[in-house]
């Protein structure tokens, strides 16, 4: 018993690795996919096996901290960190299902700019998640931080112009629809990544 | 006092049921009002009733949360089962009065199947709120859980088929804007339906 | 030690007033921008100015709560209110930015209507926070409370009719995607004025 408590028990950090592993996956194809001329089925089918595998992942956190008494961090700041990381898959996820429900073809340059800045934030938050192990990794930790955070600024101006373009030049109503939601998303998977690192921001505090 | 405590006691088993039943009510009163050709502002008065009527036993309860200090389960599920359920009732009342504020006539079959599928999503909300209170029932809690969560994945599937048929066939953009949100609505019912038996299986976790 | 736990010590409540306070500045510049002829670069720098001043309260109230070990009130509810209080100012925020992005010229009677209750409802808001120092002032704090629970009704009908109008007149899909988004958003005031007098609600009955 002695044993199995402190050698074989279940590891919120590199848990939280691996479902990071999954976001950094996502944000990774969902640049292919932004690059290609539309989304195949094929395309859809590895982006769900993608969700699902994250999924899965917060699905294990969440029952094990159910059944855990003493948790490296505070048990709702886990909760919170399993939660977002999830989000940020599921949004990803999103764009590419309705690409494909919006029959979007083509390569649009302010998607793909999107997608570029998504993978470097998702990369970031992958940083973070990295340093929480040991305190000795704070201004690395830190540093990630700052780097999502501004990463969420840089993606609010772009949605602000790539909106403001598209209801300034668009002539079709049911195009401007299409576009608003999927840029919509695209910023909200950079809002996603900021909110992760307010997980991780209060986690740093309380361990300091 | 003794006697208060033991015998007259605040019963949150009996207020969540009571709640549900109001879920179930709304869901299937949304039936009813799918079939039909148009919102009346009877239907509406009706659909509010209900709503108001869910709120008041939310409200009721956040209240007593409030002022109790042992509960039958962790203080953070009874809020988050109350704000879940409640938003069941709310998301159905929403869809009501904008199908009225749109003035859409008619009837839609892809809305009468999204009311269909709705309405078996909270009766088996139904189902797993009324077991919690014994143990001996987790087996029934943990299938009508497991169709929650197929029927999250059935609506979310229609709502994709529905919105793809919806622009490719579409002519006027106006319309697009209508439907794209009343189907959107009909889909985040089901995913609070879902978001609810997460809540129930935490609490099925935690007294295992 | 002593001394500086005693008599140094942050003082939430002052800083709950202070972030309220960029709340009802937020409204009360919003008010001036809806009755100008179209949103300047000028008005979106003062607006941002506003909304960076409430961030830096909400983040200095997160950052001290994880460092406190006995709290005024209940931690989760000194969470909920830092960020619901943020979330006033980041929705007009919003609106102001998106009249910019959507280029909206002219004074829209709807919109000043919507300014001036969401500018009634801030107030009330900062009301209820006010007197939550000091248990002497349940009344006026309760008041309050129902105030914006009043306002957040009157949103709701004010939401449904404009849209209804909207709809049922405009000719142009985009002008309907633009209004549509906009006065959505200024009802999610409300609403979110609602969520904070929530928070209050609950530190209120526990304090009874």
């Amino acid at each position: 018993m002695f044993l199995r408590f402190f050698t074989n028990q279940f590891d919120f950090f590199d848990r939280f690795e691996e479902q990071v592993g999954h976001a950094v996956e996502a944000a990774r194809f969902f640049q292919e996919v932004a690059a290609q001329n539309r989304v195949t089925e094929e395309m859809l089918i590895r982006m769900a096996q993608i969700e699902h595998q994250g999924d899965n992942v917060a699905h294990t956190i969440i029952e094990q901290l159910n059944k855990t008494f003493i948790t490296p961090f505070d048990r709702e700041d886990i909760h919170a960190l399993a939660m977002e990381l999830d989000d940020i898959t599921d949004m990803i996820h999103n764009i590419v299902s309705r690409l494909r429900v919006y029959d979007i073809t083509g390569v649009d340059r302010n998607l793909v700019e999107f997608a570029a800045v998504i993978e470097q934030s998702v990369r970031a938050v992958a940083t973070a998640i990295g340093g929480l192990r040991h305190s000795k990794n704070a201004r690395v930790v830190f540093d990630a931080c700052v780097e999502v955070n501004r990463l969420e600024n840089v993606g609010d101006v772009m949605r602000n112009r790539v909106l403001a373009e598209l209801f300034a030049t668009a002539k079709d109503p049911i195009l401007v629809i299409k576009w608003k939601d999927i840029y919509q998303d695209a910023e909200t998977v950079l809002d996603v990544c900021e909110d992760v690192v307010h997980v991780v921001d209060s986690i740093m505090v309380k361990q300091a």
